[in-house]
């Protein structure tokens, strides 16, 4: 049933439970719905629905179910995998949270907040924030994405060092099952261990067995002390040393450590406006981004950054160093490291890898990688920087200077499996933070091979969704 | 099948696998694999299987799901809440990781130790120690429990406050399926966004969906300074308030908060050898247990401890402290705390509730469900106790003094329903950290209702394990 396009007389009923107003028919208005932040995937839909309720999420659902028609959930819109877009030529309807954004609750002593699934992730940090609290998720679209998709998708980001995975923020969620039933798990309890864990495995299955509606999220005390430096080491092995001993040094205070090769450097300097050179007297084949965090003053975040550079110059581990010394020269060191893959883009085409090896393993796999990367395309520059504290690199590679943008891009899936081939030889994650979607589906897949992972899988997606309604083809293909 | 009693041919088949030197036959032999800490649950069964390996449980399983032969896996027998245990009159195959118990890998740099699930707790803080790195996990069973068995039920302990819950300290898993099959997810990745979360889901699942026989162990640096005190506090809501502003003081460095009644410390100082009333000059009604660590020094832990008590003393919330002078007054103060389950012995029988409820209601809920006591058992005696920061109560009920012990045992399930529903009114948890077990299965069932939680369960377990072998009727009674 999932592949005929729904009739009118079934769009009108889909439409009837959000109100006209709130479901969009004319293919001219669903713009911003169809298409994604990097344009692979454009898909169409014979209509955008954006209920305004957790009930109306359900009325939806059973609707579908009954009917056999599939939906798409989508929250902000800004997933890098194709997952929020409808398939190629099939006719599924998408189903929008943004109009389910309010705060529901907010208790600073339990240090919890529940949100909508539909609230922008800004949003969310600004409520915890006018309770004296931190909600630590953070990473680039943090200004358009919603909470619900940073938990269908387990976002990553910046803070993860310190804080751990979206999964790790979050309590109790509410779903809405592909049935239309209603699962209540919006608890806030930091212990209970009554049966199995539905939360864990609704957050990152990509909107493939349910809907998030609304989520119980943790809060954190707000740090007081904070630095932020910026060093040039001379080789990914050094950049490993300098974690290792910043990490006895800081423990928890050590907030976020990033890497960025040169080239990461020199294309944000180049494109993007105003950033300049941090360590303007010499140039340096790898860079670290040093973030400190402490709990009780400013001089205590001072005092750990100096003793960590202090040991890492005597280790012979950092070349160059500056710390920043005011909130704008942090934020502006943060932006640089931002801004990185934007900064590509005037380089013509790049093929992204957004892997994870165990943090111990970093140097070798960049040096096997460029290795492949460099015989597989001859002139291909390499431009890799990522969250190097949890062993994610985005492993972005440039085409050759002067070279075909549509040639080079048509070999983005060679290219992809000669660099997983080294992820995995690594044991690593071919999709570290951004997820499946449809864009590593069958890369997954055959990963994956014969083995029980994907069969223990797919027979959860059945046990959940036996319709088959549920943002279906998306992390697994449907059988 | 898994109501009937093995044949003798079979069980040879089964011992086959192991070899006999590790088949128990002899029900005299398997004492300490058929009875639990408790004495609630005397199991019987044909056979112990103590496999050497993953492929030796493999072969276990495997023949266990093509005879129909229920298997109860158990680790180091310590759990409370029966799941370890065979059905009583059922001939259930006892499954023990016992032997398989080696450190098969570990990595200071990318911070992680990769064991075998039979490996016992206090081996695995060692084995962390050895590289200076910390396993946070600490239990009270830590010498005998084994982290097959922790990982099964999500244990909780002490250092939940700072590092999490089991779940929180485990990268990767290997599991044995019912089936035989075996899952290699023994990833070392802090970041790996590649599908439905199978790891958390096995997690807390106590045995119903898999054989967990190796584990990926997440380490940490090991603190530098570290501080206990012990403060009298009038209150459960000055305790909360101490709680809120030790946490905005300490952050991370607040490694434990707990709670203790003055009864809890009479029973302690009563029937523990050794313990003394660390506050002698006075009675209070209520007492916290405060533990400080810090990654730089010593006299930064001592400023915070020092820091928390002066304020906590101006705000009102603090009546008398102490702060532990030696290594040896912190362990004798955590001793005290661990020891008030023991200590209840003496005084008769007590009725157990670990349950959580969200850190600010627990003044409210501790008013409210002593009322409940003393209305249904007038005379009761309230020894609650636990670990405060993460809402963990441990409200247990000792006898009234000279009452018959089993006629106020006899009363468990009914005075546990009385107090739960108390708990539930605040969204609270009638299992924390202990599991559902055989113990609370039916009482989760009925608070789960007709709900979809239970039928979500019910499908996981279905589409694991298709022919039912695997620890049935724990958690989820066999439909």
């Amino acid at each position: 049933m999932t592949g005929n396009a729904p009739s009118s007389e079934l769009l009108d009923r889909f439409a009837a439970i959000v109100g006209d107003t709130y479901a969009i028919r004319d293919p001219k208005a669903m713009g911003a719905y169809v298409t994604e932040p990097r344009s692979f995937y454009e898909g169409a839909s014979p209509i955008v629905l954006r209920p305004g309720s957790t009930q109306e999420v359900s009325e939806i659902l059973k609707l579908a179910s009954e009917t056999g028609t599939a939906v798409v959930p989508q929250s902000g819109n800004t997933g890098l995998v194709g997952g929020q877009i409808p398939r190629r030529g099939k006719p599924d309807v998408i189903l929008s949270l943004d109009r389910m954004n309010k705060v529901r609750d907010i208790d600073p002593v339990a240090n919890v907040l529940v949100v909508d699934a539909g609230v922008i992730l800004a949003d969310v940090q600004k409520a915890a924030e006018s309770v004296n609290r931190l909600f630590p998720l953070s990473l680039g679209s943090e200004g358009s994405c919603r909470i619900g998709g940073n938990l269908a998708t387990n976002a990553g980001g910046t803070a993860v060092l310190a804080y751990g995975n979206t999964r790790n923020l979050c309590l109790g969620l509410e779903v809405v099952l592909p049935t239309g039933e209603i699962w209540d798990g919006l608890r806030r309890l930091k212990k209970d261990n009554t049966g199995y864990d539905l939360r864990d495995l609704f957050i990152g299955s990509e909107g493939t067995l349910g809907v998030i509606t609304g989520a119980v999220l943790r809060l954190f005390p707000r740090p007081v002390g904070h630095q932020v430096a910026f060093a040039g080491v001379n080789s990914p092995e050094d950049a490993l040393a300098l974690f290792d001993l910043a990490t006895g040094l800081c423990h928890t205070a050590l907030t976020g450590f990033e890497l960025m090769s040169r080239m990461s450097v020199d294309f944000a300097v180049r494109h993007i406006e105003g950033v300049r050179d941090p360590l303007p007297d010499g140039e340096y084949p790898w860079y670290v981004l040093i973030d400190i965090s402490t709990a009780d003053s400013e001089e205590s975040a001072e005092a750990l950054m100096t003793t960590v550079l202090e040991q890492g110059f005597e280790q012979g581990f950092v070349v160059d160093a500056v710390i920043a010394s005011s909130v704008a020269q942090q934020t502006a060191l943060w932006h640089m490291r931002e801004t990185v893959s934007e900064a590509q883009k005037p380089e013509g085409g790049s093929i992204k890898h957004d892997v994870s090896v165990p943090v111990s393993r970093i140097p070798a796999f960049l040096a096997e990688a460029d290795a492949v990367v460099k015989k597989t395309i001859p002139g291909a520059r390499i431009c890799a920087f990522g969250h190097m504290g949890d062993g994610n690199i985005h492993y972005n590679v440039s085409q050759p200077v002067g070279a075909d943008k549509k040639a080079f891009l048509d070999r983005w899936h060679e290219l992809n499996h000669a660099v997983h081939a080294v992820v995995l030889s690594y044991n690593g994650s071919i999709s570290a933070e951004h997820g499946i979607g449809q864009i590593k589906r069958d890369e997954l897949a055959e990963v994956r091979g014969e083995g029980i992972e994907l069969k223990l899988m797919h027979r959860i997606k059945a046990a959940f969704d036996p319709a088959g309604i549920m943002n279906p083809d998306k992390v697994l293909k449907v059988r």
